[in-house]
């Protein structure tokens, strides 16, 4: 430490938000150099080449090939795609020295399709598993939270090319495995949520959530059951439908003022007898819906009053198509349409597509707008009085709601997505006719899987999962050392026998960081517990009657150790 | 090989012109994605791993530490150094989604020099010496020659930081052992040239030059003695200057229509006794030369008539200065200077700075031009009849030259620049202040130096240096792997026998690439010769009595290998 380039900092960097953003740069393992960009000092690299090191080895386990792309990537792919315009602003776009455009690149399926289309072109050659570990870019809105979130970044992606769904379901479930051996060997806690495919087009996604209060994704999961997902993905469960026969049937009811939910359940209370409440009612929200390339078209969504639309959830349900609110004009356009008594009848009456909450079934009876200013209808029954086009999943997921297999109720939890795993299907395939001969002679599309984990960004997860209020504490498997000899005893027969011992450590193949400078022992101390080498090494006032000290970073747990023999008692007790 | 991610081709890529090129990519090593742009596919990448790991070892050796700064920088830090500017077109620029500049980083000078500010104060943490293998990035105006010069590289880059100039020469020293070392084994054929320090103000620069008839540097090198420079770094061999006492005065003459030096040439062999050639001539270059934030002034250069003025030589000897030719208006501007008959005599009359060739010393005796149209002066005697303002290194260098060492004659090569050794001094540091605190209590501006290899493009150049018309050869130091087993016998027990012998030299540790295809054994030999790895092992017809055979891909010698104990005797081959 001597001549480590570190320099640690006794206080909180002012811009830093999170914790492990505070202490990887009090502890010097990174530094910022602009917004999303930071600079990896050497104990911040040696942590980040051991991650990366674990994923190589668990993508070749698994018949993983790794190859490496430019970051530098020229347009056309990305046009033939559509993503150099469906990145948005989020992709770092430039252009050369003759005017044509390039692209920093986000992630690379173009270029890997267009690879495996270039070199192989029989069914024998597959299945086929590449990968590679690089450097991306995505010009984030607001990065944040240091290298959890940066606008370059390291990431393994990997793309597995197949002729058919079986071999698309088997590279799927390999890149499942070894992420959780990944993540495992990580010591990382996480969960596997189910996440929505969206414009994708793929069958089968799931995201790696690392458990943290700090990440940026909301999950729900049941605990009960195991079960987990994005709140794009969780299945609403659906109540049994209910006899239609001997329903009342509805009545339609002078409700003035009562464009609201909250108006209508005060009338209903006041109005009808038993007790009513914003659940009994369904409220219909009117949109206008664009699928690519086509024309503006109304939608209605019908939902239970005591809900509200989750915009994500609607995104990922209508995508690839856009939405919008209706506007004055719109309403203008359609007179039947009143606001604040938009009932089924008039929607249904006027071809409006009506999707409704799966809640929504049959037999199921509500209390909902009656298509004029001012009334309301009363004991609507679905299936009978009104049957929609259809279910969307858009309404608001709750701590609380059942869980869809049965098992108990959800809540939701926060996480930060270090994994990717996405049956792709042929979107890229069709796009660049990736076609081979198949084994009957004609020609097959390939179907493809994308996988990625986000490398860099594991260093923070891991430190956010792993630290305390002195510092941060590595898992053994990613510590850029081993152990941390700390020399606190200025006796010079002391300081030779700690460099010794680190020597004989270092021998047995344990990593050692040697604290020789000429601070004092309480600094040392205080730099050993931020820096969070798993095992300190203190050689100290114990030396002369022939003890070291062994202490855990973890548990605080410290032991004595006799000189004699002590490198092969702490090399023992640091692998058991 | 069955699963390898491997299609070889026969034919050569139409557009690739050298040999590496060529080579690597009918070998399946690397495959273009743009101009200047490749991806590195799985043989590729183990070339690059491997190098990656020998400059890694070798700077580590001299205390190098590694660290990683990003390739998306600010463009603060390249404008307080100009070289925001001064790159000029090489420069890849770009914007981020709120309009802010950004580079993608040619070099990273500016950010180190910032960064060990940022962390070091006090003349106690040095010396330093900090290094990256990164991706750079260079808007080459003509990529060629494949991943010789591409507009994406890796590099390894590392800047030396000491308080005082006997550190920096230690830096320097130690970086041009670890260099050598480096392409030592890598088995590179390379010469350390002298090179021009340029703008940069420091006071030694090398290049290491690979050896290569391709190679874009031209250099000249005397075989007797070793000298080796750079073209523009080259000194002139000056020769004794000659008494001038006793020489006959200078004569004007009249020389109508001898405005070229052939024409005086030949004017002189008529009108004078005795032969004269081009090299008794003084042929007087008007230059304007403008230093930086200067005004352009006049600059006369004058050298032996049989001479021409090297571009780069002359760029060189001016930097930081900028230079252009004259135009009329200069010319009808300053009529004391008659175009091809400008002599010594008006240029200094009329205050025009006069610099020679360093051959132009005391005593020798010119014709030159007499400053009126159609008149020459013959026997003008330097340092009797004009006295230079001092000499410059602007004159072409030529084969047969005389070594400034006196050794022998210069002869010209072709090199292709694999390193860079720079003792910057303290242009960086003056930029950003970067001092520390002296010993004696002071602040001390550090001084820098830098240090380049280029890693991806020796990929190229190994395998520039070794090839035949087959295919690729490579060191056992960089080969991707150390042996080549190749099945070429359908008998299942040979097969079987062959996957056999390769794990047990896997066992050894030897990496083995198998070639279990089912393709013929012709195809196969001859993907063997294309790939390169130095030692091939032949299942063949020879399994039936007992023998496989080892063959040599550099030296072509095949021998005869009892398959028992093969493995062992293979492995102990291979490392003979």
């Amino acid at each position: 430490m001597s001549e480590l380039f570190l320099r640690t900092l006794r206080e909180d960097p002012a811009d830093a938000e999170v914790p492990s953003h505070k202490l990887l740069i009090r502890a010097g393992y990174v530094r910022p150099i602009g917004p999303g960009l930071y600079s990896w000092l050497p104990l911040g690299l040696r942590v980040l080449r051991k991650i990366e090191g674990i994923v190589r080895e668990e993508m070749n386990a698994i018949g993983g090939q790794e190859i490496l792309f430019p970051a530098l990537l020229p347009r056309a792919p990305y046009e033939a795609t559509n993503r150099w315009t469906e990145y948005g602003d989020n992709l770092f776009r430039l252009q050369d020295r003759r005017g044509n455009d390039y692209l920093l690149g986000p992630t690379h399926e173009e270029l890997f399709t267009l690879t495996v289309k270039g070199e192989y072109s029989s069914y024998k050659d597959f299945p086929l598993r590449l990968y590679q570990i690089q450097t991306k870019y995505r010009d984030e809105a607001r990065p944040r939270a240091g290298i959890l979130r940066g606008r370059e970044f390291v990431m393994k992606d990997s793309y597995s090319f197949d002729v058919d769904d079986e071999g698309l379901k088997n590279a799927y479930h390999a890149h499942r495995e070894a992420y959780q051996r990944i993540f495992g060997r990580l010591d990382i806690k996480y969960v596997i949520v189910s996440a929505v495919s969206g414009a994708m087009g793929g069958s089968a996604s799931e995201e790696f959530l690392a458990e943290s209060p700090i990440g940026e994704d909301t999950f729900v999961r049941c605990l009960e059951s195991g079960y987990a997902a994005n709140v794009e993905a969780v299945i609403t469960a659906v109540p049994e439908a209910l006899p239609i026969d001997g329903q009342p049937e509805p009545v339609v009811h002078e409700t003035p003022d009562t464009a609201t939910i909250a108006a209508l359940v005060d009338w209903a209370n006041q109005a009808l007898p038993g007790a009513t409440t914003a659940a009994d009612t369904l409220k219909n929200v009117l949109l206008k819906v664009r699928e690519p390339g086509g024309e503006w078209e109304l939608l209605a969504i019908g939902i239970p009053g005591d809900r509200e639309i989750d915009d994500k959830r609607l995104g990922a349900a209508l995508e690839p198509a856009e939405y919008a609110l209706l506007d004055d004009a719109d309403f203008a356009e359609n007179p039947f349409l009143v606001r604040g008594y938009i009932g089924p009848k008039a929607l249904q009456a006027n071809g409006v597509r009506y999707l409704v909450d799966p809640r929504v079934v049959d037999g199921t009876a509500w209390i909902t707008g009656a298509d004029e200013q001012g009334k309301h209808v009363v004991g609507l029954v679905a299936g009978r009085d009104f049957v929609a086009d259809g279910t969307i999943e858009a309404a608001d997921v709750r701590d609380g709601d059942p869980s869809p297999d049965g098992a108990g109720l959800l809540t939701s939890a926060r996480g930060i997505e270090i994994g990717h795993i996405f049956q792709l299907g042929r979107k890229y395939t069709d796009a660049f006719a990736a076609d081979v001969l198949g084994e009957n002679g004609k020609p097959v599309r390939l179907t493809m899987g994308s996988y990625g984990v986000g490398v860099s960004r594991l260093v923070a997860v891991i430190a956010e999962q792993n630290h305390d209020e002195i510092g941060l504490r590595w898992p053994a498997s990613v510590s850029p050392f081993d152990a941390h000899v700390v020399i606190a005893n200025k006796d010079a027969a002391a300081r030779t026998g700690a460099i010794e011992l680190a020597g004989e450590l270092d021998r047995l193949g344990v990593e050692i960081l040697l604290d020789d400078r000429t601070a004092s022992p309480g600094v040392k101390f205080k730099d050993a517990e931020l820096l969070g080498v798993p095992w300190i090494v203190v050689v100290g006032r114990g030396w002369s009657d022939g003890v070291v000290e062994l202490r855990n970073r973890f548990t605080g747990e410290t032991r004595e150790i006799a000189v004699d023999g002590a490198a092969a008692e702490i090399a023992a007790a640091l692998t058991g």
